[in-house]
């Protein structure tokens, strides 16, 4: 079962492009603020704010090294997400087969890789 | 290649809370705009806008029945997300594992499968 609180800090974190821009960006490897700040064309405060919101849903750690913080992104920390999504494709898919084989319709091939005896 | 405008429409559609909670109660079945208002507590009008917001994401389909406007999960509308996060952490791993690879750890067991040769 996914902690709901979970799924809301990284649904709330990914719904906002900018910050979707900054995970593209730490994609590439870690940043500091001010080159995270530089090609938004934002504020340090509004990255910094950005990055909160990303350390809080656990996509990015960021730490202090001397007068630099360094962000990184946690592959580990989109799982929730992943398997949110996942979990409702599964359920939804059932369902819609269900549906065919009601109506009589031959099935579609599925792309989660499910076999169909023919 | 994922289309930019799709994965923002996806995603500020998977963003706010009420709108993931309506697809909970669609995973469930169809539903008309009043039974899908009833629970939340929220008007009529505030469940047509999120369903607006869901249907241009491709998520949820809706027609209109008689007087009746009836709600419809689509299980294909939440593949660009779940792409864009599995390239995402694919990408964010590869780095991971190199940097284990730089540092002379051992690799941990990947969650996606991935073998380790021991």
């Amino acid at each position: 079962m996914l902690n709901h609180a979970a799924v809301d800090r990284v649904f709330h974190a990914l719904g906002d492009p900018t910050r979707r821009l900054i995970l593209e960006r730490l994609s590439r490897g870690p940043a500091s603020v001010s080159a995270l700040a530089k090609p938004l064309d934002i504020t340090l405060a509004a990255v910094v704010q950005h990055l909160q919101v990303l350390e809080q849903s656990g996509i990015v750690r960021t730490e202090k090294i001397g007068r630099v913080r360094s962000c990184h992104v946690r592959p580990d920390g989109l799982r929730v997400a992943e398997r949110w999504i996942a979990e409702r494709r599964a359920i939804w898919e059932r369902r819609f087969d269900r549906l065919g084989e009601i109506l009589g319709e031959p099935q579609h091939g599925s792309p989660t890789g499910r076999k169909n005896k023919s």
